[in-house]
């Protein structure tokens, strides 16, 4: 059987090398060895998340880091405002609601980015807060949030930490993290990091670790203490997914050496490229602004036709719409280890899925639409 | 630089197929082909451990699912007893009183097995109990405890639940879970099931689903209700680590090949021969009744020597005592993926070590004691 080529935002698909370094002998977490590599992980994503505060490497997923966020920060009734708008937006405030934390959602529209006005009404209603969560990339409609401009104004405004999901962000855009006066960036393996999913990382400010002193919520697994402990001695608290540990150790060195901005500069012309593609083949994207990390369209009429062709025909995996977004969207990622090549083969792809499904295209020229793009941004 | 060998009781060595495996293009966790995959490992871990529950999948170590046990089964101010005697057994405890359960050690010697008069005292003590907590196989001690006989005790004299962590012993004994009367079983893939660290199982009687029902403590990314549900249709709520759950398919396929019975046996025959070995060697094995997983010996006078030859010369990674038994112990695994010519090669690497380090042999011919065993032995 052909192999199906990812086109998801998470999993994405793993370089060559990361997938050698996968099938090595595994070494034990308790020797040299390991540390020697856990102790270059540790330094690499502090590179990629701009920060000088420990980033924690935890053996869950990217739910289990925003978990670990909440249990380690707050205390049962405290008031945490969350922007809305989408999937894993919603999804700190489920897990606040679980802990017994009054969550407070921001209305914003899906397809729409968080505004400073947004957080104004809710920042004056709630004083009390203790910290505003944000999605940087929210995966489920492909918005980007203006992180800076939100941070600056919430802590201008309040006291509340500024708590970033950088899940599909980071790698894509810059987040850094101490510059930006974030008090809690999280993230997981699977996405801009070209490795495997089973590792979430996660960093707190000053501020944040202060406040995690008293924070009361119960916590063992996930105790953000006891973490950042073992990172002093280059270890985990619990056993770690070592062999996923290693295949990051290596996608994080061929990042580092691609360069953080010119890696921050594939992204942004990947995402240009393919939104003029799918304009010229006459499809409509959704939400702004567009996210680096992964492009949302409007699925076309006979859409189900479509994304069957795309699939059996071209082995091209996309991701559907989620929630009220589900027959309405698919999403195509282009986070992690795509090159032009890919990209121009998955707007073919779709070129053909749409002639082949009877729809009406526009030029019918997706791939020189985003040629031109690609020959005008410099690599 | 030559690869260590890995004689841990977890992680261990993993097959050159489950190596391969790691090494294939990754696939989504929301596609046709990955709830093929999961639905094998599904039913596969069924099996292996005799029961007719669901076994979930959480990505995530050992620990995390003895939490995800605690979380799921209690709420504040329970009492559960647990038996002492080893670090494992403890980390119960500690997960217990975290969450702010009343947990009662059940005082136990290291080296030595809870017997049903260590129990009997304590449920006396505590009818209000709402479960017991055994460790199988005391990785920190490799001692193992008759699960069915204490379980037969609690169950005739109580109605605590029986938690019993199998996180190294499964694949090693025999574990039936549902006709020994096990209300919560769990174990970890880096262990006897030859796949990498990251994934935890962990399965609930009908009584502990109940129970489940009415506990109060807080839990989203350990919820077992969520996995429970996306069980059903072959799925996990949070995104899970798809590579290793692929290299587990492998290597849960290549021990239900071989036959959980022979399985079985492989680790006795192992764990005999070993025991024959050493005694050879004039070493002193510890604790009573030994695990298959591992065997705990007490390290000679010299043992800085010793352990440094054993790892510099001949690269036989073993590990340590843990606790108060840090400079007692030393620790060999032979949990998973391990023939006869593995066994013999640690035997000759000690010999060489011993002798190396200037200390007394016995008779000098580990290798032929434990070869008589394994000839003694069917396979």
């Amino acid at each position: 059987m052909k192999e199906p080529y990812l086109y998801t935002p998470g999993p994405t698909p793993l370089p060559d090398e990361v997938r050698q370094r996968l099938a090595r002998p595994i070494i034990h977490h308790r020797s040299p060895e390991f540390a020697t590599v856990l102790r270059r992980v540790h330094k690499n994503l502090q590179q990629i998340f701009e920060t000088r505060q420990p980033v924690l490497v935890l053996t869950c997923s990217g739910s289990g880091a925003g978990e670990a966020g909440i249990v380690n920060l707050f205390s049962p009734g405290d008031t945490c405002l969350y922007t809305g708008g989408g999937k894993f937006a919603a999804r700190w405030g489920q897990i606040m609601r679980a802990y017994g934390i009054r969550a407070v959602e921001i209305a914003v529209q899906p397809g729409r980015a968080p505004r400073v006005e947004d957080l104004a009404e809710s920042l004056r209603q709630h004083p009390e807060a203790a910290s505003v969560w944000l999605v940087h990339s929210e995966t489920s409609t492909g918005v980007l949030a203006d992180i800076q401009s939100l941070s600056e104004y919430i802590h201008a405004h309040s006291n509340a930490l500024v708590c970033v999901d950088g899940v599909s962000s980071l790698c894509a855009h810059p987040c850094p993290m101490d510059s930006w006066g974030i008090d809690l960036l999280f993230a997981g393996s699977q996405k801009g990091f070209m490795a495997p999913p089973g590792l979430a990382f996660i960093a707190l400010s000053d501020r944040a670790w202060q406040r995690a002193e008293s924070a009361s919520l119960p916590k063992f697994y996930f105790d953000l203490h006891a973490a950042r402990e073992a990172w002093l001695s280059g270890t985990t608290p619990w056993t770690p997914a070592i062999t996923t540990v290693c295949a990051l150790d290596t996608a994080l060195t061929m990042l580092l050496e691609e360069g953080l901005a010119a890696v921050h500069r594939r992204h942004a012309r990947h995402s240009a490229a393919l939104r003029a593609g799918l304009l010229a083949l006459g499809l409509e994207t959704f939400g702004a602004p567009p996210s680096h990390a992964l492009t949302a369209v409007r699925l076309p009429s006979a859409g189900e036709c479509f994304l069957r062709e795309l699939r059996d025909r071209h082995q091209i995996v996309t991701a559907g719409g989620q929630g009220e977004l589900k027959d309405v969207l698919f999403r195509i990622g282009h986070l992690g280890w795509y090159n032009e090549k890919d990209m121009l083969r998955v707007i073919k792809a779709i070129e053909c899925s749409l002639i082949a499904c009877g729809l009406p295209l526009r030029s019918g020229s997706g791939d020189q639409a985003m040629q031109k793009v690609y020959d005008a941004m410099v690599p």
